[in-house]
């Protein structure tokens, strides 16, 4: 299901791909035309969730599956605590990360199957899908450089993982292009900004 | 799939029905067998686990959806960190709760439907079914009584929630009566102890 009243767009793609500055920008563009606009950010939107980040990133030993299973549930909390219920008045809600992280993530390099991590995740958002999904793709080893230092476990991974990832993401990009646009986030930002907004008009979505 | 090498089974029930004695009960008599027993329980039964059910039990809000994902990461931990490898010693693994009880309190009361919690506790555990589960059955007044105080959110619950949680309960056992007991927990506990060992030597578990 499409949300019905305000405007959901979500941002995704790897690390050091500069989502954050691009939601950042969209969010001031959207408020320029008068919208009102939430930004909000997977995993760890809630007080739930980010405790269940936390565990997840810092905590013990982890299997795959129910790690999974953790990142489902943020997202479950997340989608009906904030997400619904802002779009239900009407707002922009721009999430930095959804259930696309997690299939690319999850079905990248850790013994669980995309189909399989897909369906659990479109499970825990009860089928909730973006008006626009904003794949800021990037080259992982372009990606690293601009990270720095290492974070937590995620950005920790080799370079083939955050390779699986990319494929990850562009494959679901290619697979709904009416739905996704996907953007270099090796251009500059005022670029990328203005190709984001663009599409979003072009999409009836301003 | 049914665990290749130890023993695996399950005890089942609504809160008060004496399953807690019975698993001790179980335990013994295996011993006495001179069988190499796990004792563990759902949910909790792993420190991630621990952490997540505090999570649920008594931190804050959290969504229907969300909840049975927590328990079903907890669930997915238990099995591979505990349940599994103790079955691939040979062990007899014993657990105060398994998937029956999810399907039935979120199935219940909860929003969710049992076949959607059915799906997911079985991808949580990929597969895993015991051996035997025996459903300690409990008329939900007198299992109230039996509790005395209030312990948490769940047993806190109304009669006509925990009469909802009973019938899930015995449908589960009356759909696939061959891996199914179910036993009186109104009875003398030596009663019931001994229906179980007779059972769990008639199916050559021993």
């Amino acid at each position: 299901m499409a949300a019905r009243e305000g405007t959901f767009i979500a941002f995704e793609g790897g690390d050091g791909a500069g989502k954050s500055t691009q939601v950042r920008r969209l969010a001031q563009a959207f408020e320029e035309a008068g919208r009102e606009v939430v930004i909000t950010r997977q995993p760890g939107g809630t007080t739930l969730g980010g405790e269940l980040r936390d565990l997840v990133l810092h905590g013990g030993a982890i299997t795959p599956r129910a790690e999974a299973l953790v990142f489902a549930a943020d997202k479950a909390q997340h989608v009906e605590e904030v997400i619904l219920p802002s779009l239900e008045e009407g707002a922009v809600v721009i999430t930095d990360r959804y259930t696309d992280s997690a299939i690319a993530y999850q079905g990248a390099g850790r013994d669980l199957g995309a189909a399989e991590v897909a369906q659990l995740q479109d499970w825990a958002v009860d089928g909730l899908v973006p008006h626009l999904t904003v794949v800021v793709d990037i080259d992982p080893g372009e990606g690293r450089r601009r990270r720095g230092a290492v974070h937590d476990r995620m950005e920790s991974e080799t370079d083939g993982f955050h390779a699986a990832v990319r494929g990850h993401f562009l494959a679901l990009a290619e697979s709904a292009p009416g739905r996704y646009l996907v953007v270099d986030g090796a251009a500059a930002p005022d670029e990328v900004a203005r190709l984001v907004w663009q599409r979003v008009t072009q999409d009836g979505l301003a």
